[in-house]
């Protein structure tokens, strides 16, 4: 089964809780199998493989170079704490291996361009693990999104990311460290947001980013918790994001237009695994003398056949297959999308460093 | 019928369109009935009687002054532009009339006070007329807002109010005159905004208000679209809201605590007069694997027996029989309410003319 042809085979740098979710995406996902896993040592690693029922097939490795110098091993999945991730992308780059990079990409963007740049000149196709955006109901979103009849232009979105960790997560957790994932809240949840947000917008970049005087660090220094402005000058649209370690777990987003709106509660990980919905109104009014609205806001449910992160393998590994099958070049829309979300995260941590003072873009 | 000794009277100052609304309030309010109307000319009093199918016992009058001398009214409802409400709201409470006054209550907290010194000093009631405070789907929200295990403490609230009107609006409504409703957007929807917020924190004033560098004005210099940041920095609460005339029909509130959270999207008028609902979450957490949560978002259903205006009527009403009846002093919940909102409205108008900069409360 590993040495079939259409198949993309997957190596795996670390054992991360995430790396869990991924292996078995990279199991349904129709074009893609887990050929190698790794961790810093080789008993973790085959704990791994048992508590998640790898096939025996799967290699363990002791060390992640292993994985990098396995000839049958195309991508690499790596979920490595952040400071980690320029080391290993690009060393993963440079070994011809395609990147499915989990986020935040890197700690900055010029740490991220390298990352890129590697990629680039190694042929290989590079992906960040945000999921939500492979889901089919993305894509219902965006069509309503881009009616200039339903919704108009946007006028200005909110989206929040939080969970409230157990206590020891403060201790011990990576996202906790300077040294490991340095951007905190605004690196794990915030990503996400900064990615719905420029999704709505296509991609555009904003004029100005302003993080806002409320934000929580821990004593390392690290973003416990904060929230950020943005806004695009010409588009007069603007928006706002919070995320955080010490709230109720959201996932919101409300996108506000001229004529329209929608509205999301469960955007980054869906209620269900199989269905997902988002609620919309378009040309709402009140009803005759403000006693009611002219319409209800509908909900529209999206009916997805494998989950997200699934859809998120199986597009890379289609990527992958068409630059070892055809030779065609890598897809650059998705380090794009990446560099802009990076982009953004640097703007809003400059904020916050100087003071809480818009930073142009 | 209008002698009963257990019946408010009321007199309405002028025929606004909202007056139509709030006539078919006090008639269905079982503790209050209309008494008199008044317009600017009698014809035109005559003809919103007509349109509104109001008893030929209602007396009709040209000019507001002679509803504040008719003896057998009880309580005014004031639904004239805002710059008029120092006037006429001062003059009802010298001639002893009950004080029902529509929002934004004043262009300032400086005239507010004289109104509600006014007020105090005749032993009248005030109310200002934001309905959905009178909702029962409120009072159950803030059960659930208020329970320290199933929402812990507000973190972060989310509000918006706005709406598109037709293009004569931006040519002809008071509140695009900087000489009628000089607060635009901030005072028509922005005040619901402010309210649902400061609801939301108990009323605690935040300790500093920022308007954002992202606010349209018209070419009167009044606010057509404004998002607006508060923050308590004991509590380390932050609230944003946004409030425009350039968007799409939204009533949105979401408050997000440790423990809980729950989202409205029909906050200031409900889909429907007859039930309103809630979503809340609490308690939710990733499923396994982090491929769903652990549970969905549930829908909250209120029904309501009266329309919410006809609340906030049957509940001034019954105020001022209290006072009619026992002599008892008027309450001054309301007012305290009122006087909170205008504050955070007078601190985003400062934000705003002082370079955007924060306002300290």
């Amino acid at each position: 089964m590993a040495h079939e042809e259409n198949i993309v085979r997957f190596g795996i740098l670390g054992c991360a809780e995430i790396a869990r979710k991924i292996c078995r995406a990279i199991n349904l996902s129709p074009n893609s199998i887990i050929q190698s896993i790794s961790s810093r040592s080789t008993e973790k690693a085959k704990q791994f493989a048992i508590k998640n029922n790898l096939s025996e097939l799967v290699k363990v490795y002791g060390n992640y170079e292993a994985v990098l110098d396995d000839p049958s091993v195309d991508a690499v999945y790596i979920p490595l704490p952040t400071s980690l991730h320029l080391k290993w992308a690009v060393l993963a780059a440079e070994k011809k291996k395609h990147v499915l990079l989990e986020k935040p990409t890197a700690l900055n963007v010029e740490e991220l361009d390298q990352i890129l740049e590697a990629c680039e000149s190694n042929g290989v196709q590079f992906m960040d693990g945000s999921m939500w955006y492979h889901h089919p109901r993305t894509s219902w979103m965006k069509e309503f999104l881009l009616d200039p009849n339903l919704f108009g232009q946007v006028k200005t979105i909110y989206s929040s990311s939080s969970y409230l960790p157990p206590p020891q997560f403060f201790e011990t957790n990576v996202r906790t460290k300077a040294d490991l994932d340095g951007l905190g809240a605004l690196g794990d949840a915030g990503w996400y947001c900064i990615g719905a947000i420029l999704w709505a917008m296509s991609y555009k970049l904003p004029t100005t980013v302003t993080t806002l005087p409320a934000t929580n660090l821990n004593s390392n220094g690290v973003i416990m918790s904060t929230t950020v402005f943005l806004h695009w000058e010409e588009e007069e649209t603007t928006a706002i994001f919070y995320c955080s370690f010490l709230s109720h777990e959201t996932m919101d987003i409300s996108v506000l237009g001229s004529k329209g709106s929608f509205h999301v509660e469960d955007l980054i990980i869906p209620y269900e695994e199989i269905s997902a919905s988002f609620k919309l109104t378009s040309g709402a009014g009140f009803a005759d003398l403000h006693i009611g609205w002219n319409e209800k806001e509908k909900e529209v449910q999206v009916h997805n056949e494998l989950p997200q992160e699934a859809l998120m393998v199986k597009e890379f590994s289609r990527l992958v297959k068409g630059i070892k099958e055809s030779k065609i070049r890598p897809d650059t829309r998705w380090s794009g999308i990446s560099r802009a979300c990076q982009v953004v995260m640097d703007a809003a941590k400059a904020s916050m460093d100087g003071g809480f003072k818009a930073v142009y873009i």
